[in-house]
Parts: structure tokens; C-alpha cells; sequence
């Protein structure tokens, strides 16, 4: 793929940073000059910088496009709040669990840390993933990068509420966020026991302040809004709490003028990440490579169409195959210049097939849709070899 | 486990940078305050900085000791290097293939991404990864910290040998850096066309720069050495070309008087990253962790002695245990106060054990070993809780 003429500017603009800051330039002959020692903490080359994509106070994108395996860099993780990034010393963290249990608790950050710890890689997608009036110059990113990978660490919550004796007749806890808006969601038991977690950790080290430092409720699979950030509280319960987040906000509206409440799972999706706009193609081999997930397991097969949906054919996955982790696919497509729409489909290992913008529709009703939308989505080459977004409107 | 002192200053000083550099401090209730917005690229927080251990003008570590999964973040991944970190333009970039090939030929970056790409999560570790003359107050990292697990994206080599044709008889390649150091390995030709990968990805982005952006050789299991960062030349040839690389340096002598050369592999080898130095037990339960990694596939299973190797126990295994990656290990643990001495033991999928100091010295003979030591090395918990490492002298 050729480079973009917005590709061309961000290098050059790299190229000054790198004269200005590091006080050095791009040798011609390398082997002549002896490089730079070795340092504390490594950054990108100046020559490969990428980052999020900010939108107003609230909102951070992780660059799909950018990408190119399954796990995101932390610094590259999506982030979305409600009341800013708190700033938590973890000496003064604590974490209550209260309400239906036989010993209340008030847990440090010391003391989760004494349990037997775990690791996960899943995704975590927010359920308002899908930028609603994307026009054609329109990245992966700016469409769905509301969905990232990381390796979790933390304690199982089913050993802290073993802990603290969940009494009979419980069946859900609030989870209590300790930013500016005290985000509050009400999670199952059954969820809870199985494999949620309280992590404090993310690729390796402690998670990242946007991400809920110094710890926060993991739900694997489930909408990110749920997996509470800055979790200060636990209150075990018999019935839902009915919070702001689960009744004007995070339901959907159905065909048939209902709404659906507490509608967790994130179904099967994919997205192409590239060929996407901004690249630019030349004719010949072309690989079409993406990310497919799904909240249900496993990726059990993404297919792969060039022709708008007529005919599909199955890419090749990345192995490992993890549960609720990104899954990486592949495939091989000759292009000779013609007009040809991308798309691509994912099936997961309940059967389920990603649907397309008509099948959503049917079901959800036209034009107020928001959450949990998975459609299929394409990018149109262009015969000049140009890609852009086939535009879809949801407003 | 207690902070330690040296935490203490360290998160006293990470509390100056944050409250220079962001003007914020830790509000006494962050639900008062509205947080920080979103940005471009996350950073740590100000109360949870990590970095490597840098040892002189070539070598700095990967502080494994305050790490948690599998994944090293890309800052933090290793670095060794024989002449610097070149800077290297990715669109002068160019790899030449030749020797006894049918079509010499010359492939710029654009071209190595037009082939099919695979990633692959490995560990990448340095054949000298042992502290030789390591006193007690030495961290896991300051021991072992030269090994590192990454998803690497590239090529595979198999794909571009295919390409140029290689000619009957071939045996070897010569593979050349293009760093100040040029430097040089012979890689057998069954390796090439098995798993090795000319990388240009690293955890879903570009290469860091001294991890040989912009591509590098990626040999899966094989010491670090043999994957030639920068790489900028193949030579296929019907024999090694035998360089200071795999001459003076990177043999191992034995103990009959001869010397073994060329042996890539890197050995079953298992690291207990907690509790250890600097780390401060309390009496009760105590999670032991660790790494264990080999060059022969997966891990199947981690010892754990408490005893100094009287009695051994297994340990728990991180899912998913990847080929030729970190696995990580936890094992629950009572500690009444008593001395302890925690060691580990790795067992790979050949069903090889990982060494004592002992066994390997009498293969090796005495006092002369650099290369591709992995004994099972030990952490002392002392009476008052310290622990600290059990000095192993191999000098």
C-alpha cells in the first residue's frame, strides 16, 4: 500500500521531533556512526508514532488501523468515562463489599493483592461502539476502536465473595466507581462467581489510570460500561439497583417499542482494518486482515467477501484462538482495479453469525439504535486504488 | 507484602513528577473533582512507574520482578546490543536476499508487508541471562531480566526464501545487522524455512527502535543473539560463515575440554519474580510467582520447593501455555515465620528438567561458563521476613 499524503506529513513532522528532541537525525550509512546506549524506558521511533483518537472530554479510540497483532499497547487502550480519569494514591485505595454477606468487608489494595492472583487476555468493547454518521474518511478506528486487548490480572471476585459469605436469596451486586460519577452498575451473581475479576493489573503491570488504577471489576466478554472503573464498593443484593447506567442509558430499543435491559453480552463482530481509508492500493496481492471477537467464546470462523456480500470465502485465524480476546484474521485477495466492496463476517461458537445493517434494523427498529450495534461494515476501493468507508447512517 | 523503603522513595518521587508536571495532586475524594480527560497516549501513573534496569552502554533488563502476566510491555522489553540503536529511515530501509538463490533480490519495507504477515507470542532471551557474581540484594530482574515475551508480527522467512528460489545444497544463511556492530550469525537453512519470521511488529505496532526497527530477524526459541536486529542482508551459502559471533563469543566450553557451538536453542528455565528480593513477607498465605519459558515448546509443568529443594510440589499454570513463551506459575504458600528457601523448576513438553547449579557445573566444568546457563537459583526468606537472593557464585 502506498504511503498517504497524510502518512507524509506525520513523517516529516516525526522527523523534526526527532532532530529536536533526541538532537539526532537519520544517519546514511548506520553502521558508520555508533547508536544510542541502551535506556530506562524505550519509545516508538519517531518514524512509527501512532495514538488514540480523542473525541471531546469523554472518549479515546484505539487506532485499529495502526495496528496489527491482538494485543493493544495500554497506552493505546480505548478509554470512555463519565467524570474524567481520577487520580487514586493506592496506599488510600479500598474496596467495601457489603449488603447480603455474612462479613462486611473493606479490602486494601495490599490485601487483594494476597490472594491467589489470575491472568486473562479478553477484549473489553463498550457497547456504543459504532461511530453512528461515519462518512467516507472515516479510519477503523474513528468507527469501532472502542474495543481493545489486554492481558488482566487481578483476584477472582468468587474468592472475594467467598471471603466475605454471600448469604442465600442474593442474586446481584452494585459495583460503585469511585470517579466524579460514582458509576454505578448492577452485575448478575452468576456473572460474579464465574469469571469476573478485581483486576489491578494490565499487560503485565498495573493497570492504567484511565483504565481504573488502581483497581477495577473485569466482567470478560460483557459491555465495558459494566466492568466498573475505580471500583470503591460492592453492595451484595437481592434485585437489580435500576442506576442511571441501566435504565436511560445502556438498554436498547426494540422493533416492537420495547427496550431491552441489562443486555451484557457484546455479540460477534469484525472489522476490517486494513485495506481501510486512509490506505491506498496498488494492483496485485493484497492482504485483507482484521480483528473478530466475540462475548459468546471463541472466533470460530470470519468469512470474508470482495464483493459487497454477493460471495463469501473463509479467512485464515491467528493462532491462539482465545476466548473473548481479539482474534486476528487473514486473508489473501488479488486485486486488478476494478471497483470491489471489503466486508468481512464473524461466527462464533454458539452459531451465531454477525448480521447485517438490514437484520439489525428489522430487529431494533430504525433510528434509535446505539448500543450493541455489530453490524457487518465495508470499505469501498475505489478504482483510483483509494478506500473509504461505505457509508452506513444510523442517526 | 510490605513496601519496602526503596518503594517509598520512588512513590514519593513519582508524587513531585505528578504534581509538577500535571499541576494534580491526589484530591482527599476524587468523586469531588472532575478527572483528567482523555489523551492522545496514556502514561503510567505517577504511583506505579516501572523501567529497566540499564547496565552499561549495551545491556538493559526487563524488570521481571514488578511484572505480573506474560506480556512485557514494549518499553520494557530487554535490550542488548553490540554497537548502539541505529536510527534507520523505514522508506530507505531495504533487505537484500542472495547467495545460492535463483533470484537475488532486493525487498523494501512496503514489499516484506505485502506478503502474508503472522503473529506469534514469544519469549526472546539472551543466551548470557544469568547474574554471574550476584550478591543477596539482587532482584529477579537484575538475575534473569534479559528475557522477554512479545507478539511478534512479520513475514515468514519461508515465504521470502520461496521467492528468490533457493538452489540445492544450500545449508545456511548468513544474516547481517545494520547496526555499528554488523552484526553476523549463521542460521541453518532448516530453521529459516521452519518458523523464523523477519519481523517488523512487536505487541501490534512497529518494531522499538532497539528491538530492530524497522525489521529484524525473529528465530522462535533460539537465543536472542541469533535474531539479528536491522537486519539488512541474507546470504544463503552451503556452510556457516563461522563470525566473531559464534567463534569467540556464544560457545560454551565443557568440562572434557571441548566447546559446543552453534547451539541456538535456549533450554527449559523457570524464575520465581515474587516473593524475592526486594520484597517483605508478612506471616499467612503468600502467593508464589513466576515465570518458566523453553526453547523445546510448552512448558508442562513448575516444581516449587519452600525447603531448598528437599520437597517439591507443582505449581499452578497461567492458561492459555503458549509454544515458546512466558508461562506463568503460582503456587499458595503458608509462611509461619520460620527461614525458607523458595526455589523453582521448569519440565518442558521433552520431558527435560530444568538443572541444579551442581548438574550443570558437571557438564560444563568450572568457573568458565557464560552462555546458556538456566540453573535453578533460589530466593531466602529470612526470619524477619526479608528475602533476598541465594548468592550463587558462578564466576
Amino acid at each position: 500500500m502506498k504511503v498517504t499524503r497524510r502518512d507524509l506529513i506525520a513523517g516529516a513532522a516525526g522527523a523534526v521531533a526527532l532532530a529536536r528532541t533526541a538532537g539526532a537525525q537519520t544517519p546514511a550509512d548506520p553502521t558508520k556512526v555508533r547508536g544510542t546506549p541502551p535506556r530506562a524506558l524505550g519509545d516508538r521511533a519517531s518514524t512509527a508514532r501512532v495514538q488514540r483518537i480523542v473525541r471531546g472530554q469523554v472518549v479515546s479510540s484505539t487506532p485499529l488501523h495502526d495496528l496489527m497483532g491482538i494485543i493493544t499497547p495500554s497506552d493505546l487502550h480505548f478509554e470512555r468515562h463519565h467524570g474524567g480519569v481520577p487520580a487514586i494514591a493506592p496506599e488510600t485505595y479500598s474496596l467495601l463489599i457489603h449488603g447480603m454477606v455474612e462479613r462486611p468487608t473493606i479490602f486494601t489494595l495490599a490485601d487483594l493483592k494476597r490472594f491467589p492472583s489470575h491472568s486473562q487476555i479478553h477484549f473489553l468493547e463498550c457497547s456504543g461502539n459504532l461511530g453512528r454518521t461515519a462518512g467516507p474518511e472515516t479510519t477503523p478506528g474513528m468507527l469501532a476502536g472502542l474495543t481493545s486487548t489486554s492481558e488482566w490480572t487481578g483476584v477472582r471476585l468468587s474468592t472475594l465473595l467467598g471471603e466475605v459469605g454471600v448469604r442465600s436469596g442474593a442474586r446481584w451486586l452494585l459495583a460503585e466507581g469511585a470517579d466524579a460519577a460514582v458509576l454505578t452498575r448492577s452485575v448478575p451473581i452468576e456473572k460474579a462467581l464465574d469469571d469476573a475479576l478485581v483486576a489491578y493489573g494490565q499487560n503485565g503491570e498495573a493497570l492504567r489510570p484511565e483504565q481504573g488504577y488502581p483497581a477495577r471489576l473485569f466482567l470478560p466478554g460483557w459491555e465495558g460500561n459494566a466492568s466498573v472503573k475505580w471500583l470503591r464498593r460492592l453492595e451484595v443484593s437481592d434485585q437489580p439497583f435500576m442506576t442511571r447506567e441501566e435504565t436511560s442509558k445502556y438498554t436498547e430499543p426494540f422493533a416492537n417499542g420495547t427496550s431491552r435491559q441489562f443486555s451484557f453480552r457484546m455479540d460477534a463482530r469484525s472489522l476490517i482494518t486494513a485495506p481501510a481509508f486512509p490506505n491506498r492500493l496498488e494492483r496485485g496481492w493484497v492482504e485483507i486482515t482484521g480483528i473478530a471477537w466475540t462475548g459468546a467464546g471463541r472466533i470460530t470462523r470470519v468469512d470474508i467477501s470482495t464483493d459487497g456480500g454477493a460471495t463469501w470465502a473463509a479467512a485464515r485465524l491467528q493462532e491462539p484462538v482465545l476466548p473473548l480476546a481479539h482474534t486476528r484474521f487473514r486473508h489473501m485477495w488479488q486485486w486488478n482495479g476494478g471497483e470491489a466492496v471489503l466486508m468481512s463476517r464473524a461466527v462464533d461458537e454458539t452459531g451465531y453469525m454477525q448480521p447485517t445493517k438490514a437484520e439489525l434494523l428489522a430487529q431494533r427498529g430504525p433510528g434509535t439504535a446505539t448500543y450493541h450495534l455489530n453490524p457487518i461494515t465495508g470499505w469501498v476501493v475505489q478504482p483510483d486504488g483509494r478506500v473509504v468507508y461505505k457509508e452506513e447512517s444510523w442517526a
